[in-house]
């Protein structure tokens, strides 16, 4: 993907490509049409961690880390998720606090868990409160001592195969006071680095669908069942695909309309909840319908289309879970919040 | 309406507006933010009657009539379906024949039904079968010989009853020549027509769900239950509200694009019946789940929302019920058909 | 239905045909088939008017109004909700004072909404607060002064017009001590009248789907499009058959299991909540469904499955709104409380 | 399974506990509740395999084989579903024919897939066609010259991983003719078996499905999110849970009540295919929904529910698939057939 230019692409200078929002949505497609994983892996990298060394970083992260990482020859994570705090990231436990043996030192302490990359991950984008108050730090693995840092793989996940993710646990791992974004403060910050990464998601799950569509109506046309007949002839099945493409369809022009609107600066933080919602949802639930087209062959998994079901699912439940996106959305509608 | 010029607005020339497909479409909308039987008198008048008028008749019928229908002072109608076919009219049962009495007249026996405005209707445009072919006819009701022209009004419907539904019954009912369109032949013709009404539906059905939200968005935030919280605040009403919400927007979008395309003549058919079926099937579903949220005063027709879904139901069933757009998407995706 | 013995039929004595629950449950199905109107007018005189004198009545009131109940002669009606509370009774306004004037007299003052037959109720089951406390009162409306007693009806109502439904407007409406049931206090006494009612409601909405489930296949058989084949033999129509089959089929037999267990006195009234809330949900979506099969007639009310279709939603939202039982099935299963 | 006496375990005699089959049901469900793929191995054994040769076997081979396979000591597997003939059994290209040089003894050829136990099956129950008509075979694999039966587990499953599944190659596999069963003919025999294990599947994803429900309750219950409250507090996961609590018992009932009919044997198919259908679609629907509860966490296998959401889509589509039995129904409900 480095050598593609996929990385960080919407990025201008650094090495990175310099494209539009809408550009780089078509990208994300294409990639989540091969596997939901690999998307997953260009998301961290490029609107996770390249995304927030760019826009909260000094310059000199920028200038250190963001050619590298355009490259791919290093590898961030972004560490937000907590093993007991999941959609609610603002009762995050990890701290930060000053070293009391060095000048111009922190020690973070705490866990972070389901972080897509972090067991290979070069430099780690950590949240962590500081008096308090949620700040960013930019962990670079090679000056951890041993063991202040792990970073065990998460093993036997039933989707998202092709990405690694893992936990991140610090044991007061020392991070030198350059390495904290120095101007942003609260879940603002990975706020704004999530609605990158859930822009592409909405993005991507529309190629996971495209991709199912096209296995599901090629195998209902070579399909033969009752006298010969493809299965494609089929009203039952007919609905299904018809149903599918229709929302492949109009989420498409979502995205497309949503890219456009942020590459304008008018965009609103709810606008990315309704497509990444949207399209997760659909996207899984259509990949599911198809899915019975393949009848018993579906649990094959040369046949793919379980392998799409699998991802798609875990694209539903992270960065933000389709209840939470629900709830946020009726909080723009109504005004009045319904969390708790 | 005729006096707002929303009359044949898409037309250039004949006292005709000449506005853009998508800007009928936001006037579209709007006239069904306040009823579907506003917008379907306005289908009628505009892509049903002016429309075939103005695309497959002769440049005196055109002069004749389309002037007088742009200001409202002529209505007109739209006969194709019949009792006995509605989804499928090609086998339709209405002919015409050359009167042997007369020389250039042909006479017209049949009957319509379900035909918006008919019982109003100045003009009446038939498509009935002249030597084995579907061809389209001009019918003057002035013109008219007493007992050859029946339009009874269908009465006691439960929906669009803001618009007056009849039948056409004729028996041997006279037209000159002259008023048959001379060009077109086969179910190519209505179907032209249709298409642009069916456009209109997709824009309209947004603008009865956007009333619908409106108007359960503020009952929600009025209505008090349990300790004063207004409904609003309940994540099951939120939840109604933001699926509502969404697919409004989404949907939006979507006749935006397909309207777009159509004046750049990119349209194929299948958009068409890709906006028509799934707007009209989301309004519905969500202005029934919307009419949850009014409790036992959604039957109460003060609070209108069940006129809206009482008019989206038959927005669904007409002009291409939604099953049959499932199969012609079908169709469009497999390359087979499955209507039989 | 006096004469046929269905009023407070299984309530033993009093001219009543004391039958079971299950057997009360099949009168209520056959009559719903006919129309929810019938249903409801049944389930007033009988579950919350008869049944609410019979469990918390003296024996004089029983001896005095049972037997004309049963016979139809005197019809009652049961004032719960409120303008401002129908989903949470416990906030009801209206009250209850001893006559400053009379000894043994209390007025009533308040109003109550949503009343099936209040309009033509001569006697009128009253819940107030007296001292706090929720208490029930029966109101002789032949023994009201003029002017302390109001019951409008609700006019223009979309659904359920075969039944009247009312307001009830009481100003000091004065009620001898006699007629208050002495020894119930809370909700407990008008829950325990509706649950007799929801029971009666969970096996009528089966007898309206049965219906629409008949008229549909009778319409599917007889209607032909396409190359002359019956709807019927179209997929996506038997789709909609075998599901709402499916639906009325498992509604009926958890039906018959709760009557059952009613009868045993193992009733717990969540049991109550899952049946009145599954079989009115999934009655109105089949009922829905199948109005598909119509096209543009079911909008003709001479087809019937509108009417239907309008009930069920009334029967959906009364007696417990389907999102309420939600959380009181929620709270049975998890023991905790969400509806504030 | 054997030692507790639940292989066979309604049949009567050669060893077999002889109880109901509502009892039977309820030990498929308790088998489910732990993972859908022992059940399916019991399934196999008992309705499939032992019921095939207990209804339609000689004597000499219920003797000779239901008690060892009673007590678990020799495997049996069914094999009807061909690589090219899923939903439609008929079209079966496997074939047997008289052995040229062997008198009393027939040669099958052909394959069959997707057969439980096949790898490790003793005893192959075959169906195959003799002179065109579908006849049963009992194939023992210890009579089998090498190169005439080969049994390759299918690798790779993503759902029933618990349960062993391959294809049956059979190339001029040697039957006695003792080995062929007497008297049945065509598909009767199959699908006879095949109801029962279909019988067995309704009940066993209700135990699937309560497994589900009883772990995602706990899961919301334990898991604090805003604020500290429990998930459990929030209204959209109460109604997730209670929607899977009322399909999961009205389903129950549904299946109580098949059982006692099959019993007093006044079973028809279609009640299997009701039940089938249904209840493997709405296990499939809240296993899914009750998913989501556990966000991210629920791609780690430990915690159990995506195991089971995957093993019930196998069920949906395996014993014949959710579409196929809407297709039975609706032949059963309509008279007409729309199967092509």
């Amino acid at each position: 993907m480095g050598e593609a230019g996929f990385l960080g692409a919407t990025i201008t200078g650094y090495g990175c490509a310099g494209i539009s929002d809408v550009a780089m949505g078509l990208i994300t497609r294409e990639v989540e049409k091969v596997d939901s994983g690999y998307r997953s892996a260009l998301s961290v990298q490029s609107s996770l961690s390249m995304g927030a060394i760019h826009d909260f970083g000094t310059d000199e992260l920028k200038g250190q880390f963001l050619p590298e990482m355009a490259k791919g020859n290093v590898i961030g994570c972004f560490g937000l998720t907590e093993p007991n705090h999941g959609s609610d990231p603002g009762s995050m436990e990890t701290t930060a606090r000053v070293d009391p043996n060095r000048e111009g030192v922190y020690l973070l302490s705490g866990s972070k868990t389901w972080i897509t990359n972090s067991p290979i991950a070069d430099v780690l984008i950590v949240w962590a409160k500081l008096d308090g108050k949620i700040r960013g730090f930019l962990v670079d693995r090679a000056r951890c001592p041993p063991g202040t840092l792990e970073t065990p793989a998460i093993k036997n996940k039933t989707g998202l195969r092709a990405s690694i993710t893992g936990m991140i646990h610090m044991d007061n791992c020392p991070v030198p006071k350059e390495y904290i974004f120095p101007d942003v403060e609260g879940l603002r910050g990975p706020f704004a680095c999530l609605n990158n990464a859930r822009y592409g998601i909405a993005w991507g799950t529309m190629g996971a669908l495209e991709d199912c569509i096209e296995r599901a109506r090629e195998y209902a046309l070579s399909r033969k069942q009752f006298k010969g007949n493809p299965l494609a002839k089929y009203q039952l099945i007919q609905k299904k695909l018809a149903d599918a493409v229709t929302d492949a369809t109009f989420g498409l022009l979502a995205c497309v309309q949503v890219g456009r609107l942020k590459k304008q600066g008018l965009l609103v933080p709810e606008m990315i909840s309704m497509i990444k919602r949207q399209n997760c949802d659909r996207s899984l639930v259509h990949a599911r319908s198809l899915q019975e087209i393949f009848g018993g062959n579906a649990v094959a998994d040369e046949y793919h289309i379980g392998r799409h079901v699998a991802n798609l699912f875990v694209a539903q439940t992270y960065e933000g879970q389709s209840d939470i996106h629900s709830l946020i959305l009726g909080r723009a509608i109504t005004g009045v919040q319904a969390f708790c």
